[in-house]
């Protein structure tokens, strides 16, 4: 969102530091466009609707996110160590936030499915598209660790990687509602018996 | 919201109706009132605000649903068998909706907890304490079933019932999104794969 950047960056950069801390139902164009230093005209310009800007917001955060899943997945050690570090990030981010801002946000793509899957189906469809992306790289993760013989083979497929990714959301909900990070502590452990992970989770 | 409710109730029922499909923060005190039949003046006469109001929809909710909650986990049979039934009963709600009105719901708490906890101090706070009793009431029948010998004792303590629970609300999360209740078929196995439970998921 610096001085360089387009009106059309800044609509989407300044809803997504809205809907972070506020979701989406209580947000109008207006205070967006006042947010982003935009008029009013030009955001229809731009954006059929706040739906079509929340799909773009959806894009812009998980391309950034992509990054750091796919970077932290595919970095060095045994797979589980791998996924540890992904998990790590995830509740990294929870941690930040409340040292920053005072506030645990949540998952913002969390925050989004469950306000609007039923009201707005755009929305719904392209959030539905990247937990599938989320969960297959996972999915991916967990094939190594039962090549590595970290994990059983039955543990290594697609309804393993959804308790992983449910396991996530369900904390990070918890520790939103507590506004207490520290409730992310339990996560890996938890991860470790959804997985009947050979090494039994060490209270870390 | 029968012909002899009074103006007050009506107004927490039409205020659930509406909540439970579209979250807080598109709803309006005027459309709340038109729902409940109730003239927007009388409106402050029983609220203070249309968070006092939500407040008041989240007891009237889980006075209902805490007797279900207790009387599954009070019921016959082992403990294992009871936490059973109480999360067949939660999936059975999401699966009930999708029948009758075509969309996952979502559990009420759980959208509320992610839309509001960083807005709204009274509905954070409200929602946590049932969350609290939430957790308490599946930790009791974790004793039991420690007790009972089907789980290890180490698994009958506060954070393996938060797990139970984080495990319920991020499948329900997924339900929402896809739409598609037969992903909660995952959450009892998960479940048993998290407690550690002598019997291993039969892939019920």
């Amino acid at each position: 969102m610096g001085r360089t950047s387009t009106a059309k960056e800044r609509l989407v950069g300044a809803a997504e530091e809205l809907m972070r801390g506020r979701g989406y139902g209580s947000l109008g164009v207006a205070e967006i466009c006042a947010r982003a230093d935009v008029r009013k005209g030009s955001f229809y310009h731009f954006f059929a609707s706040k739906q079509a800007l929340t799909v773009a917001v959806i894009d812009a955060y998980w391309d950034s996110q992509r990054a750091c899943w796919q970077g932290e997945l595919s970095g060095e050690g045994a797979a589980l160590e791998r996924l540890e570090r992904l998990l790590a990030a995830m509740t990294g981010v929870q941690r930040r936030a409340k040292e920053e801002s005072g506030a645990v946000e949540g998952c913002m793509l969390g925050n989004l499915a469950l306000e609007l899957s039923t009201q707005e189906p755009d929305v719904r469809a392209r959030l539905e598209e990247v937990f599938d992306e989320q969960i297959r790289l996972v999915e991916g993760a967990l094939v190594d660790a039962a090549a590595e013989g970290a994990i059983p083979a039955g543990r290594a497929g697609r309804e393993a990687a959804q308790a992983v990714i449910s396991q996530l959301e369900g904390m990070v909900l918890l520790a939103k509602l507590k506004n207490d990070p520290t409730v992310l502590d339990g996560l890996w452990p938890h991860t470790l018996l959804l997985l009947q992970a050979a090494d039994r989770p060490q209270g870390s």
